[in-house]
Order: C-alpha cells, then structure tokens, then sequence
C-alpha cells in the first residue's frame, strides 16, 4: 500500500486541521500574538499498550490524546488557544489510520475551539506515541494550591466510570454479568473523557483551587491537599456513580475502591469558599479542613475508610 | 535496584530544573505572565533508534532533545521562555540514567534561560521517547516566507558536519581513515547541536526569512524558497566546510553529497537584504533569484550540481 510521504502527513492530513498561528505548519514554530491574559500551558503524552490500546479506533486515540490536555486547561479556569502534535507513528501505520486518526482530531479541533498550531511526526520502532501541549489563555489561573479550611469540595461530575471501564474491557466475566447499556456506557468514558471546559469560566470566577482527576479521585484530591498544605474529609456516599457504576460495583463491592482511585476520570475536583455551589451534575463530596494529615474518607456510617493505594502510579 | 517513585522523579529530579510558571511542578499546567510580544512555540520529539542510540550519554540525549527545539526558537528570532518536556521511559531505566538525564537538561536549562516549566512522564514498552515543547518571546518572527529576489543567502557556520558525524559512526572504516581529532569533531558535532539563540536578536532585526537546517541544506533551501515564492542559485564552493568535514570529503569525494543534503546541522540557512551582513563564522552561500523552479546549485566552474535526494525524510 502507497503511504503518504512527510510531506503530505503535513499538507493533505494536518494542516486542514491547522489555525491561523500554525503559519500553514509550513513554518518552523506557531506565532501567537502578544496576550493580554495569563497563558496556561500543559503536555500530556499517551502512548499504546499503556494509555490506551493500539487497536482503538484511531479517531478515538485521537480525541483521548488531545482531551486529556483540555481537561488539564478546564481545570485551571482557561479557554483552548490550541495545540502542538508529536506523533510518532509504528512501523504499519497505514493512510487510513492516519486519515481516520486526523478526523477525529479535526473534530474535536472544531467542538473544543482548540486548533492545532504545530507539530513533528516522526517514525518509531515502538507503540504509537502522541505527546500533545495545550495553551489555553484565563482571566485568572485556578491553582492547585490554593484551598483554604471551610472550603466545600465538588467533584464535577460521576467518578470511577473509566476505570470501571478498563475494569470490564479486561475482565469478560464481569463484562458479561453487565448489561450492554451499562458495558458500553464505562467502555466510552475510558475511551472518550470530556473535558469539562464548560465549567472554565465559573472555575476562574470561583474556585479557590482546583485540578482534573486523572489518576483517582484518592490520590488528586491528596495531591491537591498536600499543594494547599491542608487535609480533607469526604464522604463516600455523596461520591456521584452513575448507574453503571452501581451496577458493577453491585456485582463486586471491591470495584468501588477501583472507582475511587482508579484513573482517568477527566473530571474536576474543586474546592470553593463562600457558599459557591458548583451546578449540577456536580456534587459537594465534603469539606476542607485544617491540618497535614492524608485525606479521611467516611462512609456512610461516618466511619474511615482506608484504600489499598490512592491511585494510579507509572513507576 | 530501587527506583524513583513518579512522584520522587518530578519533586527530585526535574522539580530543580523548573522555573516559576512551572507553580514548582506541583499544579497541572504552567502559568505565564501576559506576554507583550509575540509567543512563538515549537515542538520536535526524539526517539531511541530513529533521531539518537539508545545508548548514547544520558546527558546528551537531553541536551540534544532541548536544543533542537531552542535551534527553532533561534532561526524564528526568538528568545527562550522556557520548555515542557514529555518522557517515555523504556522498562530498563534506572535512577542513575534518569539523573544524568535531567543533569544535562539542567546544564542547558541554565546556559540558554530557557527553564523547565511543565511535563509529563511514563512509561513505554518502547524505545525512549522524548517530546520537548519549547516557547519564546521575539520582537519580531522572521518567517520561512519573507524572502524577496535579490536577497542574499546566509547559512550561519559549518554545514555537514553531523551528518558526516553520522556516516562516521556507522562506516568503521571511514572512521579509522580520520584523524581522531577529526572523528570527534564530526560525531560531537552529531551529538550536541549548537543552537544559534546569539543570532535571534540579529534576525529579527535583519532577517527576510529563516529556518533552522534540520534535514539538510539542500531539502530546507528548497523549502524556504517554496514557503517564499522564490527559487535560488547556491555558489556550493562558498557553502562553509569544517577541517573535519574536508577531510571525510577527501577520503571520500560522495560525501559532500550527504554534507549538503544530510540533516542535522542545526545551523541557520538566512534570507536578507539590503546589505545586510551576517557575523563570521557565518557565510555567503547564494542569492535568492524570482521563479519558482527548484534551487539550482552549482560547483566552482558554475556547472549546475544535482543531487539524489535533497534532504533526509521519515517516510
């Protein structure tokens, strides 16, 4: 099968996807004009048989490499400028895959605002690898560090669906006892997050800290504490599960801890003062508190609950 | 042997090297003041294998990771901001690896202003894969586009060199036919790109059009005067050849074939009028010419050289 060459990876794939600052991507560097609000930068790299599995629909690869970084936007209160796409594609890459994989790419280009700005593609004797770098422009950045004793803690919507989700697409047993609905429902949140850009203006406006949750909501919201140098106490049964959520965990109640700590939900967890309620589907989970000590989760009964790990590490 | 925690790599390790918008790589994106002159943004990604051997100095890959993205900055007229780095590490790394890694990446953090500010690492069932995101402020962009007919063709210090270093590495009896002085000059040359960031300032001030010689003289000659709407005439007895560089060629006349197309200079090829001069070692090479054929080069007796292929492509 003929392949395109670099040439055309650049002219017919991509540069149909590219803004005004990616210059045609005929430059060496994307050009911004001088900006007048803080600039929020963020890099995330995704790579196959780790972050995702190489037979994904290459669309989908896509849109998960370039989501994870909006959401990392979303969370700091910013709005997409764009962004730059180092690919580094495997030795049987084929001009449909790249076709479909800049398709999906186009289109999430066009929902989010965020248009590509540059790139390098490049060859690899490797997984498939994307590393994508997100600028996005705020009116005022949502730090991590910034709760404060009294703050209410939202969560901006259900937690625990796409490592749920990873759950049932490596366990058949529990994908079988799950109905399809509730299957394909936890399938799609791993493979498809949604960037909660939507709540960037009301983060800016409100939020005194804020971060996305990609590595379980246990281990961000220990990680937020620790840059606030505060604690927290959550209650579990406020935690919002969808309802193929609460399927699975019906199936096996260990898969609730998975929820809880498992990664890549690409939802955002917030902490606001003064009476801010953050809209539904959001849920207040519980409350920042004075001192050092790792995060207390209470369930129902107010009793601590205590986790294996809080979250997902690489290493 | 123990290893680094995720989290101990960026508190450790990269956390020295970082800058004040990288929030002390504790957030989930870097934040930049607004920026009262243009922000030019550059990606390129390095792979084991493809761009460097897995087992080259740890320092060195980073250094070369790095400067060919500030090499952009530079051919653009930009000054550095600072750089987000995206690693993939393969199963076997260790601390030591890693240290000497971010060692070099801070030698050259310092020696070039240009910070660490954001990033992301994890692992890879594949070769090491780094992706480097580099911004920058420039008074003025010098685009690949602005050459006029009549402008003069700088290119700004030795030209094959790297390339050479390459064939040197891979030839052992071209190897041990070079003086060792000569050898490693060529392969130094290979492995640690010089970036011309002391000519941003000149560029921006004087330059019509620049881009950075990545893939080849040859190839990004031809693809500036593409970008411009221009052809040129390239005088190859003024094109500037290291000691080094003449002397592989003496061995081996086909040589000077790979020192004009192959790529890796990192040198800047500069388009300008009105006089204008580039500083020594820098040298006149040719002359933008109106037309839309391909740069014809010629040799000393101005008989028209042509070329196999101008300039190294992935695909």
């Amino acid at each position: 099968m003929p392949r395109y060459s670099e040439d055309e990876i650049i002219a017919r794939v991509f540069a149909p996807i590219a803004g005004a600052a990616a210059l045609g991507l005929k430059d060496d560097a994307a050009l911004l004009a001088p900006q007048s609000a803080a600039l929020v930068v963020t890099t995330d790299m995704i790579v196959a048989g780790v972050h995702f599995f190489a037979d994904d629909a290459p669309g989908l690869i896509a849109k998960k490499a370039l989501r994870v970084n909006l959401s990392d936007l979303a969370a700091k209160g910013a709005a997409p400028i764009g962004f730059l796409l180092s690919l580094a594609l495997p030795g049987d890459w084929t001009n449909d895959w790249l076709d479909a994989f800049a398709a999906g790419l186009a289109e999430d280009a066009r929902a989010y605002g965020a248009p590509l700005i540059g790139g390098d593609t490049g060859a690899t004797p490797g997984p498939l690898t994307i590393a994508i770098t997100a600028l996005g422009r705020a009116e005022r950045f949502v730090p991590r560090s910034g709760a404060k004793p009294g703050d209410a803690i939202f969560v901006s919507g259900p937690i625990g669906d796409a490592a749920l989700g990873l759950a049932v697409r490596r366990d058949v047993a529990l994908a079988k006892r799950l109905s399809a609905e509730a299957r394909d429902h936890l399938i799609g949140r791993y493979l498809l997050p949604q960037p909660r850009l939507d709540l960037s203006g009301w983060l800016a406006a409100n939020a005194s800290a804020a971060m996305d949750i990609s590595d379980g909501l246990a281990g961000d919201l220990a990680k937020l504490c620790r840059a606030s140098s505060v604690t927290a106490t959550i209650d579990l049964s406020c935690v919002p599960l969808s309802d193929a959520a609460q399927a699975a965990i019906a199936i096996d109640p260990a898969l609730f801890e998975t929820a809880i700590t498992g990664g890549d939900d690409y939802e955002i967890l917030v902490a606001c003062g003064n009476g801010a309620v953050l809209p539904a589907p959001a849920r207040r989970i519980g409350e920042i508190v004075a001192g050092e000590a790792p995060p207390i989760f209470l369930d129902a009964h107010r009793k601590p609950v205590f986790f294996k790990k809080l979250s997902f590490q690489h290493f």
